[in-house]
């Protein structure tokens, strides 16, 4: 493959950085490529929390198939990180290597790198650049670029329903109602969520596992249930397996107990009205390190979720199919007036399978 | 422009044929270009009923640029009539100007014509060839094809919601859930139906004139009202300006005299539970020549129609906001199982300024 531009080298890094989809959470995917004459001569993308970034991953690769990087360009999807965290900066590897060019999508908002990676490859006499496909990087990332920034997860909400949106008939039943290409889709959208949080009413009424299937992944995301009075049966299908985290509002001391006794954790995030406080849990997520929020809940956790302001992203597939009256995305209380709708904006549009997968994002004046 | 190929030259014939999308009906929307050694000698579309059909229309564009079009190629999309209609048949005129080839997107449905245009040009010795971007051909006069093969109009049944299915609120307020865009390219649907069909619930509850506005069409569709009872006051703004057809199934005499006295229509299509028969409306239409039909109506009426299988085609607009509990797009009844629910296909997916448009089908086993 021949790189052409700084486009084409960003491409390819970003591609690398796809690499590490379901890896290297809390980290941010970032993929890094080495380019010679318009040869890459090295690769890599970021591994698991603690081991090698992108960049060390591809100037090993470079060195393992024998080619000096000296004078080289490199591609980072983000901005070469500069402060000692679990590893060692990545700009001082950078410098040491002697790469005569870095280009990176994006400075990171990482208020412990936030330009100075930079700073310190140019004071080292590198041509550095920033911003080619910047849009594209901070996609593939966002839920970590929110947590920098805002210090909470970004949440994306997923909901199907048929055209008329029904996501269950009043009785419940809801399987299924898209088809299976939307419902694998559907996984794949968990698997790269550092967590999944669903609510108490969902885990009564369908039991559900809220684990990655069908997905080639090594890691699980967190579960995390919502349920005020910590109603959840010790026996529900989501407690088996790896540890949940349960976020309650009112004590109940011998449920939390036994329940910390099987591996879970109890978070106790009251509001005023006993209810759990929803922003605050958000903000908890972020000190947990969670990025991306995947949210799979019932009408009612949807809807307090969008009223308080805690929902980025909807991921909506619509089916195929007219249902009528039967259970709505969001029990919403009725407007007043239709200037009171909650705004929107479609963010991507796509057919899957027989079904249509709608990104659509939150209007926030405030971030 | 050089045409290279057939379906460079089928596609110039099918952008010919669009021209005619406000003024053909009842008649198809046809294009043709005539095409010698790769360059357009002369081209043409469909004219109001009754006159020059498009291959005539290309024949004497040929004629007027001093042309001379012996052995040259037609492009055609739909095989030449080669009947007496309202005008002479074009296949004749076709041999007799000499035309080397004629190509036909696809083979006319109408049984009067029915292969008999291109078996005719064969005997006169012109090479014949069809099926060249059929689908589009088709697509561009769907309601005519399916008048032609079932007696009754292609049904379209627009309607537009909030992501979350509103179309209204309760209270019935519903300007605007969607973007001027939306609302123009709205038009230019109506625009293309030979008439729109609304309900008297509609007509009570928002007082729609039901014209074409913004769009640049000498034409204004007829109007048609599902009025049961002949409830519809006679100063309602939908009978002001063109008549409309109004359709009733319980007699009321003074109100059909009012309404006749008015100049409008009023048939009169009873079942057997004292409502419209939607069904034999359907036939009636096509009987008077309709061939796409644009249905804007409430929730109640859009039900009926699509309980009875008269909806051939949704055309949804999507707004990007949630509006909760509202009036539905379809006021159908609950579903015991979820096996039960009524299929549609999508058929199309696009992005019309800040809202989604989709055009999904009906799945009709039987046709």
């Amino acid at each position: 493959m021949q790189i052409l531009n700084d486009t084409d080298g960003m491409a390819l890094a970003l591609e690398w950085a796809a690499k590490g989809m379901f890896i290297t959470t809390p980290n941010p995917r970032i993929g890094c490529v080495i380019v010679r004459d318009g040869v890459v001569i090295g690769a890599g993308h970021t591994q698991p929390a603690g081991q090698a970034h992108a960049e060390i991953q591809a100037l090993r690769d470079a060195a393992a198939r024998g080619n000096d990087v000296r004078g080289a360009t490199a591609y980072v999807t983000l901005e070469p990180c500069s402060h000692h965290g679990r590893t060692p900066p990545c700009s001082g590897a950078l410098v040491q290597a002697g790469l005569g060019r870095v280009v990176a999508a994006m400075v990171d908002p990482n208020p412990l790198v936030a330009g100075r990676g930079l700073e310190q490859l140019k004071a080292a006499g590198i041509a550095v650049e920033s911003g080619v496909l910047a849009e594209q990087a901070y996609e593939l990332n966002i839920g970590f670029f929110t947590r920098m920034r805002h210090g909470r997860p970004w949440v994306r909400l997923k909901t199907a329903a048929s055209l008329d949106g029904a996501t269950a008939l009043a009785s419940g039943e809801s399987q299924w109602i898209t088809g299976p290409e939307a419902r694998a889709d559907g996984h794949a959208w968990r698997a790269r969520a550092c967590a999944i949080l669903t609510g108490i009413g969902t885990v009564k009424a369908d039991d559900p596992q809220l684990t990655v299937r069908g997905i080639d992944t090594p890691r699980q995301p967190r579960r995390v249930i919502v349920d005020s009075k910590l109603e959840i049966a010790l026996d529900a299908r989501i407690l088996q397996g790896e540890p949940c985290w349960i976020v309650a509002a009112q004590p109940n001391g011998d449920k939390e107990a036994a329940l910390r006794a099987a591996g879970h954790d109890v978070v106790n995030l009251p509001n005023a009205s006993g209810k759990v406080d929803l922003p605050a849990l958000m903000l908890e997520l972020g000190r947990r390190e969670i990025n991306e929020l995947h949210v799979e809940a019932g009408a009612k956790l949807n809807a307090s979720l969008v009223r308080v302001g805690c929902v980025d992203e909807l991921l909506v597939y619509l089916a195929p199919s007219l249902i009528g009256p039967g259970q709505p995305m969001f029990a919403l209380p009725p407007l007043a007036r239709l200037a009171d709708k909650r705004a929107l904006r479609f963010h991507e549009l796509k057919q899957v399978g027989a079904d249509v997968r709608i990104l659509a994002r939150t209007i926030k004046p405030e971030e």
